[in-house]
């Protein structure tokens, strides 16, 4: 019988929109088991977020090194034995040649490192240890791109000759225009961030989706980039030429300065036979379309999904995945008065939300049942 | 500093919707530890259910006497805090009831219980008892329903004099119109399911959401049903004229015979000077209609927010929520992978995605230096 | 050979929406040919409209009786043979009796009269004619709205449980609220408008609507009104139950006073095998909804359409039919510089528009000739 | 008091999208009058065809030559003033040259004509003849492009550093994969269609809506293309690389083998202070985004639009304009009927209709005055 699977976390801590996503995911399905970390290089925040999380903090390490110390001298039955590597870019590379060494599984957030040559290093001691490794493009774990790739696998679209891609966020237009604050990101900074801004962090993003749903390799590309002031270093926008082989060509935009865009992800796929489109703002709906055809919305859940999109959906249709949080938002509003917290009334239906419903039940039916009056509640 | 708040679970065992939902949501804001549970009112599965969590099984319990028994025995200091009360709609009462006299915190599903009378005596036991008490209406922790209420309460429409919600669902359809299918569905049996299937199930939820997001109270209700056959004593499908008042009308339309509609709630709230439009199926898009002005989409985590919508967002703007269980989805490959199970490719992004994402990023990046040149993948 | 037929309208001078729509529609088919008229009950404003359409004014007629008697005049291959009757209300039956008796064929506004009685003194009179009657209940006309008509005749939806429509304005908030304002509305004087403002105006287009797709009758309501203040007589607002016969119900919603709605008349018609759901607002979108299947999505054009809808379409998929509309601004910015009228700077495309446009098309493709290089226009 | 222009028309015969929709927008303002045409090369069809739209064959010519030297005979106040050159694109050239020489007017199809060359000759012509001429990039005929126009002109937007522009059909997909297919249509000719099929066609109308609603100028292009097979030399797809100074950039994408799609022509516009986005195929909603603000949705016909977008707009906010389609589907069916020509039920709405929605009228007001009673439909 399965027991959780330890899971240990590098980084992303504070309100890190990263460290929430995996703290979140790895619990969704019942499957891990959070017992050790480093939050953050500063020791202090470390702690005081492992506390904020309500963890013991016996396995919550100093650093990196400690942490992989500290936790081989561990009995393999109670080491941690998956490590998500949430750090800045640069970090990955170390790390998880380190973790790949000591014989860890590890979940590394994308991109995979700062150039292609670390990379394969990467590879390569990947391929030596034989742990598991995934890298989170996590919108490939929508239920409809899993779709998308399935059913282009089984011939849906016939040959495919042309591939759109595109992801646009416009978070860079509110500090770019002014010099002081431009200078102060560290997105915009080489050092920090890699050769690249907008390609590096969402441009990659794209190009992944483009990869996995069509299952073609990208053989060629032309770029340009937008700086738009000569002291910015970093790509703030770029339009990608994609050539698929021979036949079939495409394009990848990528933007952050598409001013009020929020993460507008979105890709078509047009082959010989029909084509797929689908937006991350809108995860749950699918089209395919046709030249000859009404066009085909395909949602979440249905017994016409493929075996691949149903293991990633765990609610009946219709319910968009995001009613975990509606949910979670209930939940947290009663931890707040279960702990005497100051909570706002709304955050929670209470006893009279209770007794109300039962009232309207009860004087519908009396409506029904009367003939159609009109029924009072009290 | 908080501790994780001890929760138990009772009912919600196998695959129930409502299960998963709760323990999902219990884990979101790290605020929650499931100890103990009865999932089942079979022991054997029971048991079964609590291994496939990887929970230990000293404190799943044979049934809601010993539940209660046992940690009672419990000090303080370990015992259950948060009850989740997710058993069969005829259960709740007596459950409830047990529970607020032993000082229990309640989370209950809707309906409240079976008649307005036993509500009301639920009601009374509450007071008594003072501890918190949360009925789950999951559709108001949406943060866009919070921010329509909080519009509302400080002004945004007006006076209200028009409200119209909905709640759609097809999945009646698809065995009512067999007799020996409908004769054996539990929610169109009154012993099990109340004196209501549509109203009691889904039409409360509309009815709840009317009176949260506009804080009005419905004064009267005139309903007409739908059975479709004789032998079926269940409502179907009702349409509900609502009176607020001597100023504001409304209806409730609930169905479980909309061929094809999935989990289609949706509520318009019509003012003197503005109207609100909301969807739960794409939830986080407010629509504010005014007579005079553009119409304004609302979205969460917007600084532009109330408090209480902001406190229900974890992400940034443009994250559908459902990007956990994106997430999720794939940290569940890895651990089919990491315990050694079969899965498919596709589950999770690799190593060899890492090394394309870095691919591309040096491959454009060198296209728009070498002056928008083509740059060839490996 | 068919030549045009000669129309004349009565009624929908000035800046009646009625009267452009169909002076337009007349025309756009070439079948008809707008000889006579009289627009208004004002002789010199009649004579100034029909100038401003540039008709001459040999048959703008004084009014409505000397127009019939003039007419008849004429030998009968020079008589207007259809006349649009446009006027208020409470004139159609007095003139449309009129025409029928002396052989016209008639076109006539909704709603058809101000009585039942009186609607079927005109039946009658109309059968014993036999000359072509035909009532603008417009929306009937759109190509997905025929689809609709053709497919559940031909069984796409099995047998109909449920009928929901919907006709949403929001126009009436912008006066009711004002004692002075809500007096000197017409619509809401029952002198002029008959016994029903809403219901009248608008309720009838969607039971029209709900009678005209489905092929059922409805053979009973249930109706509940808005009226807001003691001193409007008319109702504002109106939810109807509505029964076709044992097996399926519906409701009619109506309303003038959804803030901020301005044309929303939709229609969800739920049968045993699929459904439908089309809007007015977005009218080439038909969606066939299915509990099993993925939602389809009709469009005009396609040669998947039946007969019916595609004699409506005059133009390839894809095309609003608004386009005409885009076209007619193009032509009417013409016509102002033809004449020597002021008009703005982007009303139509001018030369330099051209030649930008071979530059454009040219310089692309000596862009990619050249081996994808940059190409400055000039 | 201005009389209807006369106009004449070359080209657009037989059942050409272009033909019907010139002659509808040129009578929807009732500011022209068709006179004389040249329909067609083959004077039997020419004829033919000027019969079946019921015009009188006196000015209905052999060929370009005679349309010309006719006209001329005749006295200026009979004369036709303007001409529609709606003939392939190699023949505007010569057409337009001959028209501006004799003091015609002239509206003109796009592309101008087939090479920068000859469009150049053109504008030089034109300027000498001082006459009107206008080239129907139709799409910038809708009021929310003009409205994006006018308001980017006043500063909406900011500086602008990003444009996206696409247009997208997929119907070349439907004949390119088979070889005597595509060696036959004539868009895929040089001979016929000039140097480009996608960018010539639809290309051309993206980079004119660019520069339209931008007010910028495009300042260099980089483009790639694709032809699918070797023996296909017509671009059927492209992308193209945009430089609008030192600051903007953009993308113009273009295609006739994105398939299902149906004529995707789409813009979105990047501002310093906010952004634009709009689709042909839903032409009424356009969207402004901000990066702090909830986004607003603009629709025609409000008085928050501009002049020039209100001096396009014909009916009340929220009529989609195709309904003057709906409201020609009805003349259309009772001309068959007054013609007796064979026609289906459903083409017009009847006197039956008008009898049922009195009686439905009714009925609602008796049930609500009667106590929300149910009313039987007689």
């Amino acid at each position: 019988m399965p027991k959780k699977i330890r899971l240990g976390i590098l980084g992303g801590g504070g309100d890190s929109l990263i460290g929430i996503l995996h703290r979140v995911a790895a619990q969704i399905n019942d499957n891990y088991e959070l017992v050790g970390a480093v939050f953050s290089s500063n020791f202090e925040k470390n702690k005081a977020f492992a506390q904020a999380l309500n963890m013991p903090l016996e396995r919550i390490y100093e650093d990196f090194k400690m942490f992989v110390e500290e936790e081989m001298k561990l009995p393999e039955s109670e080491r941690i034995r998956v490590c998500a590597v949430l750090t800045p870019n640069y970090l990955h590379h170390q790390m998880a040649l380190e973790l790949f060494e000591k014989g860890f599984h590890v979940i590394c957030e994308k991109p995979l490192t700062t150039s292609l040559e670390k990379a394969k290093a990467l590879q390569k001691a990947h391929k030596k240890a034989g742990t598991v490794f995934a890298l989170t493009h996590t919108y490939t774990g929508y239920p409809m791109v899993r779709q998308m790739r399935e059913m282009i696998k089984s011939g849906a679209l016939g040959k495919i000759h042309k591939v759109d891609v595109v992801y646009y966020q416009g978070w860079v237009n509110t500090v770019i225009h002014d010099e002081d604050k431009r200078s102060s990101v560290w997105r915009l900074d080489p050092e920090k961030a890699g050769i690249s801004s907008c390609m590096g962090d969402i441009g990659v993003h794209a190009f992944n989706m483009l990869e996995y749903t069509t299952g073609l390799k990208v053989k060629s590309v032309l770029s340009d980039f937008n700086f738009l002031y000569q002291d910015n270093t970093m790509d703030l926008d770029g339009t990608v030429l994609i050539r698929l082989g021979d036949y079939a060509k495409g394009v990848v935009r990528a933007s952050q300065i598409a001013t009020g865009e929020e993460n507008g992800l979105a890709i078509s796929i047009y082959g010989e036979k029909a084509a797929f489109r689908w937006e991350q703002e809108k995860p749950n709906f699918l089209y395919l379309l046709s030249d000859s055809l009404p066009t085909q919305v395909y949602k979440p859940g249905h017994t016409y999904n493929s075996e691949l999109s149903l293991d990633g959906t765990k609610l009946p249709a219709g319910h968009p995945e995001g009613i975990f949080d509606a949910m979670a938002n209930i939940y947290k509003g009663v931890a707040k008065a279960v702990r005497g917290q100051k909570y706002n009334d709304g955050e929670f239906p209470t006893m009279l939300d209770g007794v109300r419903g039962m009232n309207f039940i009860e004087a519908t039916v009396a409506s029904h049942r009367g003939g159609n009056v009109w029924v009072d509640l009290e």
